[in-house]
């Protein structure tokens, strides 16, 4: 391998962005199991996911398709930040002074600031190509609402977000960027909805839940003409869409005659992960290829290391229907890390399956601490601040590095950074001062989240 | 021009990155006048520069040299980010209906959000070359000290930021992102010099300017052992290292066959102006093409179209050499504008040179809300928030391409995007709230600048 001639960035030319995305589910040995009404316990179908969704997005949420065509208008809106770069991290390789070469995919180069874009893009021309002319959805810390709200102003839609209310507070920042582009932006629980006026009633001084805010914007689409809904991560369609991040990393990592002993992402709902793998899972579910898979999660909300697998709700309001997942239980709540986007007690259903059925080959839990040790350090040798649920890639990354350095073995690493740091400067001040906790649930706490999933008589005991 | 085959993003490979700045002193018929010693009023030669500034930045800053060979570690570092996007503006071009193709250069996509990196990394480093282990700079909004201290953190030397007070306390974030990087960032004015204790001494509720932060990241340089200074914008040096812009520009257009009617840029000390020019100048000098140069600054600062061609300080403290330039007068205070990056009352002695002499053709003052509205619209149709101080340069492109319709001319017009306004949405906030207000300075206030331009006898009056 001449390795010295390996660019530090592997650029590729639009023309080289992958015109259709590819459906992972198609080449799995079984399919995860199907997601079932929260009323009538049955499977559901995309009949009972269109009041909720745009139509095409409930036949990708169910389809076999292997590849499905990118529209050519959300392919013009990637050909404005896309392809990502795929880099190779020579700088911090020689920092660590490990034999192994390490490569990141950089989802972070757009105003959203992470992947989240992908998705909201395709999700909003699905929306508008229908007719529908106004999304609603719920934010947390704000990433995945700006995507979307880029993406509703592209197209010229309406966009109502409902933003958890200490979010909102707190970070009035992320509130301007979705205003300046055109969205509504309301703390929730908000007096709009029943679901909002119920907690609100309950509890007047409720800081909000994404759970609740989910449930209002839920119900904002559904009790509005021509308004549907669009969920960040979790679901297959969502996962589609990002298979652009995997396929273009395969494109990169090939064009250089490297194939990765290893791909690291984080996960949370598993929208980055399920896009980062989907090239070379496809290879290993073919007998093509055999990287080593590695989803990494916050010892703070250990969905997969320490979760069950079994059917829960996606919400903790208990309207969205219920998954087959690897759950901490739909009540549980996570310590208040700095990585927002990986607080979530379920997974997507179809990493889950892949992880239960051995594809996914491991899962590792990090403490915070290590991660924003990690990224720091990413950050002075690699030129890029990433965000904090990116930077538990770099932890692993960096570790699996130095266990290559142990055993003097040049192995291959690929991990994806889904995004840059830019809103999370407060979290670096306070690892930086000396003042940042490590978090993970006791025992006793994880069997009070496990108590809240559901017995489903017949189905789950 | 088969313009439908042209990319969204004309994408260059690390390969193809300048290996040579380009000097536009080279080229031009008459030199700037020189650097007057604040004390002898005779002309400064790298002698007297050689205490504040690393020596090879001294030399650069006085040489004829046409192109300089850019260092292997900085080129190793502009293949961390670099070479940057030249984008067309497709979608602006259409919500426009021009028939103008728009395109532009896009310097934000590093952790530092602008093109300050491009001389930071080349500052740093020929202060480590030279065995210096220590640099300090002032900073106001934070953009130059974040790329100063990336720099830093880079090749292992210490920082020390003067971050003028209001700032300290009012963008708590940016000093977060450069002590993240390993600096030292300190309020100025500080007890900490002499520069700062004077200003203490008499104004104890002194709420920091850029003039008294420069006294003293100079005077903590000069005073301690193997330290020296850095600064971001209007000296040679620094445009000399800014030419990358312009050069990879140059060899982006040229490979869609493309040549700027237009090149517009805005204009703040001049760093990013002086870079982006710097191909297309060259041809203007010898003759090979002629591209219209607009120069847009606020008119809130009009330091081209209003101020005076004369001799003055470069700092309102009176320690740094006089320039001649286009001066508002070393006290003038410009109105609190968003883009903070242009309120400076000279401008690079080499451009005002340039604009003097008729090849800068033209300088336009722009409103502040006429900018954020031409921002907001580039941020709906081309997926970027812009820095205030890019949109100056974005609201003229749309003036231009919007002459363009009126006469039915399908020009090309290039303009410099500078960085990204990710740490000005509360700017972003106010333009939306509809509580922006619009400044530009009295004859007045005019008259009261000039007036502390100074008289050298035998020299100006």
């Amino acid at each position: 391998m001449a390795s010295t001639k390996i660019p530090n960035r592997i650029v590729l030319t639009e023309d080289q962005i992958p015109t259709q995305w590819y459906n992972i589910r198609a080449d799995m040995p079984e399919d995860h199991d199907p997601y079932l009404h929260p009323g009538t316990l049955q499977p559901v179908g995309p009949d009972d996911l269109t009041p909720i969704f745009a139509e095409a997005l409930c036949m990708q949420e169910g389809t076999p398709e292997r590849y499905i065509d990118i529209p050519g208008p959300v392919l013009d809106y990637f050909k404005m930040y896309r392809p990502s770069p795929m880099v190779r991290a020579y700088s911090l390789e020689k920092a660590l002074d490990t034999p192994a070469r390490i490569y990141y995919k950089y989802e972070g180069n757009n105003t959203s600031g992470s992947h989240k874009l992908n998705t909201a893009v395709a999700q909003a021309y699905y929306n508008k190509a229908q007719g529908i002319n106004r999304m609603t959805t719920e934010t947390g810390a704000g990433q995945w609402g700006t995507a979307l709200a880029m993406a509703c102003a592209y197209f010229d839609m309406d966009l109502t977000v409902f933003m958890v209310k200490c979010s909102f507070m707190q970070k009035p920042y992320r509130k301007g960027v979705m205003e300046t582009y055109g969205a509504t932006v309301y703390a929730s629980p908000s007096d709009l909805t029943d679901s909002g006026r119920a907690v609100l009633n309950a509890y007047p001084e409720n800081s909000g839940s994404l759970g609740t805010a989910i449930s209002e914007a839920v119900e904002t689409a559904t009790s509005t003409p021509n308004t549907r809904y669009g969920l960040g991560s979790v679901l297959n369609h969502v996962l589609l869409h990002q298979s652009i991040i995997g396929l273009e990393a395969k494109k990169q990592l090939d064009m250089v005659d490297e194939y990765p002993d290893y791909v690291i992402g984080c996960a949370g709902g598993g929208s980055n992960l399920g896009g980062l793998i989907a090239g070379y899972m496809q290879d290993r579910l073919t007998g093509k290829g055999n990287p080593y898979f590695i989803a990494v999660e916050p010892a703070a909300c250990p969905t997969f290391t320490r979760g069950r697998f079994a059917y829960d709700f996606c919400d903790v309001g208990h309207v969205t229907p219920l998954a087959k997942m690897f759950t901490l239980g739909n009540s549980f709540t996570p310590a208040s890390i700095h990585a927002g986007g990986l607080r979530y007690h379920g997974m997507s259903p179809m990493l889950c399956k892949l992880y239960n059925d051995g594809f996914l080959d491991e899962a590792r839990a990090v403490y915070q601490r290590e991660v924003f040790e990690a990224a720091t350090l990413f950050a002075k040798h690699e030129a890029i601040l990433p965000a904090p649920e990116s930077a538990h890639a770099i932890r692993t990354a960096i570790d699996v590095a130095l266990e290559c350095k142990e055993r003097g073995e040049a192995k291959t690493i690929m991990f994806g950074l889904t995004g840059n740091g830019t809103f999370d400067i407060g979290a670096y001040m306070q690892y930086h001062e000396g003042s940042m906790d490590d978090f993970a649930p006791s025992d006793e706490e994880l069997e009070q989240g496990f108590a809240t999933i559901p017995s489903l008589p017949g189905i789950q005991e």
